[in-house]
């Protein structure tokens, strides 16, 4: 396999596109298959376009490519989360240290922008191309462009076509393939909260807003045109539900007694609660990614609630490590492929069980007096002793030499001693007055 | 849905032909899509018929559909384990108590029984029948039939097709559809033990043989002819593994080492070997098990590993309780479809999770001296106090009245108490002067 020439990818996502501007670099002749139209031959629908947190593991490999000083322009920074309560009180929470943000991005404008690149760099995208059936045998992808049935026959074949996979689907019908597919309770519908009138933001610009709700939240991330997209995650059924929201009124209702402040931000809730879908939240967990020939990567191999804001960073994070691998082994893909999978494997369900947790600190515990004090014993600990005691959240979001197996591991380690450290009688009171040193010595047992 | 009249059911297998028994003796149009042409036309293949072991909860349905006589004169009962140590030495455990035992049975030749009295009692069968498609909206199946398409729609349609189930298939692209298959590391491969020259059984005949190897083992049940179907279960790969017997040397050489009173009574082994299939093993979780008016059951919506031989056990289990809900709610289909679910889901997921834990015992503790003395200590236990002590296999095995899911629960209790038990020092000998009273006494905490 040292001798292949062409790689054929199929979904020109964020996670496609990416992988692509690596590849045709390396001098591949890569050809991507895309199921939709161009995205880019359309105006980009600002108040649907999904925004996501780009963090540290994405920056590297964008950095990596190049794209840095584009990519910068599209961000917003957002140094921590600002929790509202429901009367309207906010409380601010730094996710790391001075300098430390994840950054709010148009998943559109950012997939237009690796689109555009991976063509100068050399791979042709093919829209309007669907995924019918793979070979993994003979390695030939047959697929319908315009009705058409054609087939495709490639040297490496990649499946970066996401949560719902069609490359991951005919894997799954191979036997000893494992597989599970799992939906949360919740769903989730976005809202918007548009641009103050003089065109300004109407929240705090630079942070992630939450309304944590016990069993549900609603949260807010900023745009460049001033506005917020806001998602309300809500279990689908249930005392408090989508289910139970069906006229206007339970609506109103429900905003007014939860969310009072963002309510007064969002004067086309009705509007935007009935045109947009209440979709689903899955974790995609598989093994072997590789068939022959054939390797998924990011959402198609494992897809995670979006709760760390990690999805996009960890599939961007599957890139970097598979290029790295091809420069390690000079492109020899029969050791990649194998390596590839076995060391992002661990990696990979490291972040999402660890997504799923997350969940239950942002919708529950933010709003929590002893998770607030936690919080503040590390941040003491993380300033007393940078390089020892990291936070698990910053260890994940801004620690992107770290692998996730291991900021869990870490994070398991350092969750032991600071229950131990909570249980401490007055703690509250006393906390300043900690022997901090004794409490981090025990990391090195 | 109370005016249900037609039953479609996927699936002419073990479950499916049971299914539909109970169905059309309720008065509904039962027809049966079954992809394989008609089993009964061939010859049974009695050394490649993979044999089960019913027990209790098997039994019960087919008594109430009036098959235990014909049933009976197919078994062969098996009273316990006959352990083969590597020497040649034979240990025997019983099951259960006196009269107790496990049954071996050709599965084609219950299969073939069970369609036979189908279709005595009403229902259709289709052979060469494949389904490709299933419209959940309109209850519509696409299937084709030698080769031309055709499409029938139905009442209430069931999906009994097994561990890789086409039914389950749609179901599983539909939105918020939990699902898993997980293979274990294992695989599994037949092979016979002849009968006798003077027409005898070989070995104990009524016993399941076990030859336990610590990672991997060697079964045998008994079949009508007085041969044996053994089982080697073996990993794939590693150190002990069907990748490293490669050549007729290897085989032997392993069957030498590990099976020399086994290899002694089987005189086609290498021809076995290279003929027979190397399978794997799946277990298969998801829920919902409805959609709409489309219900699957058996393997399809819960298949599992055979190491407490209850996969067949526990299909038949579903047919008995869906047949008791029809009862229960007059056939009122909108009250049974997710009563069954709901009812069903906790059972099968227990019954799923005893049956992987279960290699463990056969293939390892069975041969290990704390285990042998654990289970003489429950025997004695139950001996003692009857209705209150019941060792876990025997609740699972022969307490057909007693759910999975409880008899689990009431399990994980018992082995708490038995780990402190066999904690005690110099318990092996001091084990008959115990204070069982105060054991059981446990229980009531």
């Amino acid at each position: 396999m040292s001798d292949v020439r062409s790689i054929t990818i199929i979904g020109a996502g964020l996670v496609g596109s990416l992988a692509s501007i690596y590849l045709a670099r390396r001098g591949y002749d890569v050809k991507v298959f895309e199921k939709r139209p161009d995205m880019r031959d359309k105006s980009i629908d600002g108040g649907r376009s999904i925004n996501l947190a780009l963090s540290n593991r994405g920056w590297w490999p964008l950095k990596e490519v190049g794209l840095e000083h584009k990519v910068n322009e599209m961000v917003i920074p957002m140094q921590g989360r600002m929790m509202h309560d429901t009367s309207g009180i906010l409380t601010f929470q730094r996710y790391g240290q001075e300098g430390q943000a994840i950054n709010s991005i148009s998943r559109a404008g950012l997939n237009a922008l690796l689109m555009t690149e991976a063509e100068r760099a050399g791979a042709e995208i093919y829209f309007n191309c669907s995924i019918e059936h793979v070979d993994f045998e003979r390695n030939v992808i047959h697929y319908t462009e315009g009705g058409n049935k054609k087939e495709h026959v490639t040297g490496i074949l990649m499946g970066s076509d996401g949560a719902f996979s069609m490359v991951r689907k005919f894997m799954q019908v191979t036997d000893r393939f494992n597989y599970s597919q799992y939906y949360i309770e919740h769903g989730y519908k976005e809202l918007t909260i548009p641009a103050g009138e003089d065109g300004r933001f109407r929240l705090e610009k630079n942070a992630l807003h939450i309304w944590p709700r016990g069993n549900y939240m609603l949260i807010a991330l900023p745009n460049q045109d001033a506005s917020f997209t806001c998602t309300l995650f809500l279990p689908f059924e249930g005392e408090r539900s989508f289910e139970q929201l069906a006229t206007d009124a339970d609506i109103l209702d429900f905003f007014k007694q939860d969310f009072p402040d963002a309510l007064e931000q969002m004067p086309a809730l009705l509007e935007d609660f009935h045109h947009n879908p209440t979709s689903s939240l899955v974790t995609v967990k598989c093994y072997p990614w590789v068939k022959n020939k054939t390797l998924i990567l990011g959402d198609a191999s494992h897809a995670i609630v979006p709760f760390y804001g990690q999805g996009m960073n960890s599939g961007f994070e599957d890139c970097r490590v598979l290029n790295a691998l091809l420069d390690a082994h000079k492109d020899n893909w029969e050791r990649v492929l194998p390596e590839f999978q076995q060391l992002r494997k661990p990696d990979a369900d490291a972040i999402s069980d660890l997504a799923l947790r997350n969940f239950i600190e942002m919708r529950d515990l933010v709003a929590d007096e002893n998770f607030l004090l936690r919080k503040k014993i590390e941040a003491k600990l993380q300033e007393l002793y940078p390089g020892l005691w990291i936070p698990l959240y910053s260890m994940v979001t801004f620690q992107e030499e770290l692998r996730y197996s291991e900021a869990l591991r870490q994070g398991q380690r350092q969750q032991k001693i600071m229950d131990k450290v909570m249980e401490m009688p007055s703690i509250a009171d006393r906390w300043q007055s900690l022997d901090f040193q004794a409490i981090v010595d025990e990391l090195k047992d």
